[in-house]
């Protein structure tokens, strides 16, 4: 590989056990041979004029110059009207579309076989939108937003998406007939995105009757999308069929082929430092970037080399049922990438 | 028994496969010489002065007079701006705890075994609150309403339940990090609550986490307490862990002993009057019914007939994976509620 033909990706390794699965991914890329600079930035909330919470600078000049990012768990701000970062970074960038494939994986055990759907979740607005009143002293308000816009632009992702990824389905997500008017604007744009995409089938249901169906046969569902908060619930739901937040890719979309990949599970205080994370989402988010960015081989092999050492069972991290630490994991991997070739 | 000791409750058969499924119920616990006596109402919603939907002045005053209710399901109205009938009925008694029992049916196989919790779910106001806007053309809003006094009284209602009901811990779900002020004054009053019932153990969680860890490992929840749209979606999640709505128990609770007890299965118009529906859904909710009215001894019969009769397995209806008749599985019922004589 000539260094010519490298991408820069901006990497926010993030906090507690960020570093240590930021750097796995690092190695097995290098075993892969992947051609991607790493741009490492730390994002750590500043205040700006009027104290504004804002991403820092030469992060947010990184994002931009590079369009593409991976990132690690971070941290809960604790301060009080300190923003979650994860909800500053999808802002900062209008990453407007949260995607969460879950697949079982052979060899992970749950009470659940064959999970193979996607989920899509309009990340910018809905419940999301932080417009709240009190209106008397006990009576409060939240507002749930939904615009045409952010709705149509979700509902032609979904079936982009699905047609993209040789997937025959789309189920739209909602409670339009509690939510008359705010999903049934949501589910109106659902239903024109369909007529444009005939060769994708179209199914609505209702969000309870998803969760009810999911537990009891989630092989009946393919590519879903919902609003806000219907995703933030479905995707961690659907996360715990396949094993957790542990083994979850995650990617936020936005325009002009922007987009930061994650690892959804949390920054893990307890053992962080101690070499026994296990870097499995943070990996496959990595893959799922690789395939945004059209390396489709190498997204292939590392997955394979992922899902085949977590199939062989010798070398595992604690979570996964194994004994072994981060790094004999990451070797594991490493080794499997290299005998492919 | 002599009749003086007989309670009346209103009965509303509902539509489909409602009157099969009352009718079997109305046998058992004539099997069981349940005190009850039934007094029929249909409730087709009718328009009032002004073109209110409103409740049959006769249902109402029957309901208002006997104080509980059972009802079968309703078919959702097709007519635009006609009410769900399942929400107006909420609303006219001010039913405001809906109550939802999951527990493990021994010998029904699911992926989950040892399920054992309570959902309570706020029922009058939040994402139902009906209060929705177009703001300009393509954007629209809807209002989830949270108030001090339905926060605080269906807190309450969840500690007093748990200790009523010997169950060790209440969890409150919610997602206060993003709602703050509306999520977070229903968490306040689930604090407060919790202060005055130091007996019962006080959780809180994310409404995704509780998603995530319900699939994993349900056995870790008691008593779950939450706003409207959360407990509509989980409700119907944990139901489907013990095998659907066909064998889940509800009750709508209101104040001064109100309170309606109900099927929250559709009315399955593909199979009404074949005799071919499972009553067990509602046979449950009748038990709910009878503990309300502190005929525990009756309770517990029908409730083991009902369990004895599927862990054997050679009467079942065929959603149960039996090949038996409606009035076939009613009868087993019966014959065993006698056999405890
Ligand atoms: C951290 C939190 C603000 C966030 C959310 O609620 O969206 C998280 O649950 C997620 O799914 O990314
Ligand atoms: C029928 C519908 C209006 C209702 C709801 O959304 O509350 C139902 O799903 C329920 O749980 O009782």
């Amino acid at each position: 590989c000539s260094s010519s033909q490298m991408q820069t990706v901006t990497l926010i390794p993030g906090d507690g056990i960020g570093p240590e699965i930021s750097g796995a991914v690092m190695k097995i890329f290098e075993a892969a041979q992947a051609p991607i600079q790493w741009e490492e930035r730390n994002v750590t909330a500043i205040q700006g004029p009027g104290g504004k919470w804002m991403i820092p600078p030469d992060a947010k000049e990184s994002m931009d110059r590079n369009k593409i990012g991976l990132k690690g768990p971070l941290k809960t701000p604790i301060a009080a009207g300190h923003p979650s970062m994860n909800l500053l970074l999808r802002k900062t960038f209008d990453l407007y579309a949260n995607v969460r494939p879950c697949v079982s994986i052979e060899g992970y055990k749950t009470p659940y076989t064959d999970v193979n759907l996607v989920t899509i979740r309009e990340n910018t607005e809905g419940e999301y939108s932080g417009i709240e009143h009190v209106i008397v002293d006990g009576v409060v308000q939240s507002i749930k937003l939904i615009t045409e816009q952010a709705s149509q632009r979700i509902a032609e992702y979904a079936f982009e998406y699905a047609r993209n990824n040789q997937r025959a389905s789309v189920t739209a997500v909602h409670k339009a007939n509690i939510m008359r008017m705010s999903d049934g604007l949501f589910l109106r744009k659902c239903r024109e995105a369909a007529e444009k995409h005939k060769d994708v089938k179209f199914t609505e249901m209702y969000l309870d009757t998803v969760c009810l169906n999911m537990v009891q046969d989630p092989t009946q569902f393919d590519v879903l999308v919902m609003p806000n908060l219907y995703g933030d619930i479905l995707s961690d739901l659907c996360a715990g069929l396949i094993g957790g937040l542990g083994v979850t890719p995650s990617g936020n979309i936005g325009t002009n082929g922007v987009a930061i990949f994650e690892s959804v599970h949390g920054t893990a205080p307890d053992i962080a430092g101690k070499d026994m994370a296990n870097p499995t989402a943070l990996l496959l988010s990595a893959v799922m970037m690789l395939r945004h960015m059209g390396l489709h081989g190498h997204a292939k092999k590392i997955e394979m080399a992922c899902f085949d050492t977590i199939r062989d069972k010798t070398v595992l991290t604690k979570d996964l049922g194994g004994n072994s630490k981060c790094s004999e994991f990451t070797d594991a991997i490493c080794q499997r990438v290299r005998d492919m070739d």
